[in-house]
């Protein structure tokens, strides 16, 4: 007798709540890097950075997705991760702007 | 002395390593799916399911990346993991036509 379905799909839950885990933690170290670019006076995209991130997400792939799918994946990690980035580094720059 | 952007990086590329661990982890969870429901003549898609694994996803979410953040990248994970489920589902079926 082999898995169910739900079976299967308890283990995604499981997965999922870790990828959520994760995301955040990511996100929260790109809050970081764009709270240090901002003192630097860097912009905060960085298509170098981006490449690499991309090619270190495909080397790193075994399957059985594809590159393409972790590549479109990754897009779209790195894409929100930005934004929360921008929207930080945002409302630190109004602080400070305040606080002048 | 703070950490500095390189370090932050070296975080991130950790957690990316582990991001593309789990996803191929859940992709191979999701084709065992579809050959269950293959084998049960099930559609793949499962909007009810769609919406549940998006639901508990912001429930997890504890940010700093918000709702329709985790929202976006979710829809795009469940896209290509059943975009991989089809592919699977669809050459274990030829497999099967051809043993007829």
């Amino acid at each position: 007798m082999g898995l169910k379905i739900e079976d299967y799909r308890a283990e995604i839950d499981v997965i999922d709540g870790e990828l959520v885990r994760l995301l955040n933690m990511r996100a929260r170290l790109a809050v970081e890097i764009g709270v240090l670019k901002r003192c630097a006076a860097l912009p905060l995209y960085d298509p170098d950075r981006e490449r690499g991130v991309l090619a270190r997400a495909c080397r790193a792939n075994d399957g059985p997705l594809d590159d393409g799918a972790v590549i479109k994946i990754f897009r779209r990690i790195i894409g929100e991760s930005r934004r929360v980035e921008a929207r930080r580094a945002e409302s630190l720059a109004a602080m400070r702007d305040g606080a002048d």
